[in-house]
């Protein structure tokens, strides 16, 4: 069949060299109920659906790729969630997701099927389908077979559970080396709220098998009029931060829901006391996931910072930083431990973005490498080149002309990523 | 020292794979010679710079990298540049050009350098500084000693003859594995004018080692404000349509010198009949160096035309090839011989141009794949996977939304482009 991935259960790949030492000890989200199946939609002996459940009255948030071909679950969400937020949403709420198949360019074929598995898993939880948000990750153009999923709600809502976000988080891998998972306690004043996270993607994106998607559950009670703004400036600041590739998914997915069961007050306002405790710590949360998915980018053997200041604005510096980030010369030098700041120099004058070659400052980690210009006078090769050496490196960039700061993460391009992208699909 | 490149003169490169047979037989343009000499900036045992002489009465048009970091020589040429198209230029005017260092990110060492350069080439040629281009491609950010090829002018002016364009092709090799040359004879009416051009590059752009530089001279008789149009045009449909890995250099410089000595009558307009058959042979002679240039991209084993229509407009069907051709996921399926049609689909999503996932059509040369939003019925997984195997692959695709097109060439993305640019400088 036409359109599918590059590899299918037959890649081994060993665990990320990057990967954190185990997945995180996620306590329950008061309300919040987790269950995974083997439901076989293409790999075989592994959970590859997870299900999540929310009580009556969770408010809920989201933020969706941007692409002009995004997948037929996307669609389906960014319509659940105006509803939702423009009705302040009383009801439960579910979210089923599977790996293995995107369902993404499939035509009519693929609305529908979105339609079942968000009717039958409505039905199986007691809720109407726009109630149940869907969400897929895998090879783009094949059918996803509804029913293969549908057959497992009944093991899925019985197994439904408050500890197994790590059942879940594995059951939503594609080419992903391990699970990914995040967790943040809050105080807010007269109570202490959770929030918890867990992911998938080896890659900003790989777009037919490596999807970003996240979902963020929180007890704290916050309106969804509330939570959209803060959820946006969250993943502005972490998730649209990282790039393994460049290529931007059909099928990127953040939802985060609130249920407010943690006892604490509603927060009514994201510039109150609470409101920004809340908002760092799940910024804090969602940082920690996109960390964990460049770390587990493909072929990725380095973690990368680039820490840029002195732009003319956030947004401008977040441009030189991608365009750092997404140059292969540069990801390729890191790779190999070069300190070549010249490359880093040519990106920065391709981002589209102001910048005056005599005012660019750069430093790899703590060693100055160019000022004023040209090569700076304190620059150490030799330091520069062991320091480039660990699998963690921050370069800092700073353009002289404005006071724009941002931070993109991305992981070094490795001749491993060519081999698991040109794998043939078998 | 720093900022070098990831190779010099240690890396053994062979030929490309996809090389034309040989260099073409370029006859003379009347009124210019050339002259290439070993200075040693760089390189040993090579020719590394070049010259060219044009005559009095010669009109000059170029266009440069639009980077925010442009390298000393290049603001250089936008001066004079702008100064001879202000005065319709009636002075001879020459280039000289080396390989090996860049003169990029130098500071005012820079620009000192490349006065001195252009003062001392004029000086043996009887011109004054200004109607002296100069070009640099190679490594950044490492000072570039101007007296290694102030001490081989003499050498330079004495070797000056008309039939010296492959000598000139070979002396501005950078990473190259091969020389570039091409060649269109034009009739216009009262005669017949030559347009000979030579280029260099091995990726739209590496930005250290593999800056593009193209130089074409003819014998017809257009003034500047006739000219400088032209070339736009014909560099935005031929250099702006390619791209190896999308990395925008410091150095990008293309220079047209029309010496009038052909003897037909002047061009006055574009429109003319005589203006609309030149403009078409310069496009075709841009176009055969744009295309020699992505066949020498690093690593490069497949050369692939993205031919784009049905867009809304030229400028968003020039997007849409250039995300696809920049895909580092659909290069690395191109390069396996994959006709991963998914990855099409998720780059045109992300370009960032109006698309509608049910109207879009895709074609790997003669082989429909996908339409309608789904795979195409007639979709022929194997005889689309044996036309992939091919060394040149024309991908279609038709957005279906209007009635932009445009087509952009690359190469595949393979271990090689890796191992070149991780290749530790030695």
């Amino acid at each position: 069949m036409a359109g599918k991935g590059a590899k299918a259960s037959g890649l081994v790949t060993p665990r990320s060299p990057l990967a954190p030492a185990g997945f995180p000890d996620l306590p329950p989200v008061a309300g919040i109920r987790f269950a995974a199946a083997e439901a076989g939609v293409r790999y075989r002996g592994r959970p590859d659906v997870m299900l999540a459940e929310a009580p009556p009255g969770t408010q809920v948030a989201g933020v969706f790729t941007r692409s002009a071909t995004r997948a037929a679950p996307v669609l389906w969400c960014e319509a659940r969630l105006a509803e939702h937020q423009a009705t302040a949403g009383t009801g439960g709420l579910a979210v089923i997701v599977n790996a293995g198949n995107a369902n993404a360019f499939t035509g009519t074929n693929g609305s529908a099927g979105v339609y079942r598995t968000a009717e039958a898993t409505g039905a199986a939880l007691g809720l109407a389908p726009e109630q149940v948000f869907v969400a897929s990750t895998g090879v783009i153009g094949e059918p996803l077979d509804p029913e293969r999923i549908v057959a497992k709600l009944a093991e899925l809502q019985q197994g439904l559970a408050p500890d197994r976000a790590h059942e879940a988080a594995r059951a939503i891998m594609t080419t992903d080396t391990y699970a990914k998972g995040a967790l943040a306690e809050v105080a807010l004043g007269n109570g202490t709220a959770r929030i918890v996270g867990i992911a998938k993607g080896s890659g900003m994106i790989a777009p037919d098998m490596a999807t970003m998607l996240a979902f963020v559950f929180t007890d704290a009670a916050v309106p969804s009029v509330v939570l959209q703004p803060m959820l946006r400036r969250a993943a502005d600041a972490t998730f649209n931060c990282i790039t393994v590739d460049g290529d931007t998914s059909t099928s990127d997915t953040v939802l985060l829901m609130a249920t407010g069961k943690a006892g604490a007050a509603p927060i009514a306002s994201a510039r109150s006391a609470a409101g920004r405790a809340f908002e760092a710590a799940l910024t804090t949360v969602m940082r920690d996931l996109a960390h964990q998915i460049v770390k587990d980018g493909e072929g990725a053997s380095k973690f990368i910072a680039i820490e840029v200041s002195g732009a003319a604005s956030p947004r401008a510096a977040r441009q030189v930083g991608r365009a750092v980030a997404n140059s292969p010369l540069v990801k390729t030098a890191l790779g190999a431990g070069d300190p070549n700041w010249g490359r880093i120099v040519a990106a920065i004058g391709k981002a589209g973005e102001k910048a005056d070659r005599d005012r660019i400052a750069i430093r790899f980690g703590p060693h100055p490498v160019a000022s004023a210009g040209w090569v700076d006078p304190g620059y150490d090769e030799a330091a520069a080149a062991a320091y480039m050496r660990a699998d963690a490196i921050k370069i800092g960039i700073d353009l002289g002309i404005g006071r724009g700061t941002a931070t993109v993460w991305t992981c070094d391009l490795t001749e491993r990523y060519v081999q698991i992208n040109a794998d043939y699909r078998s």
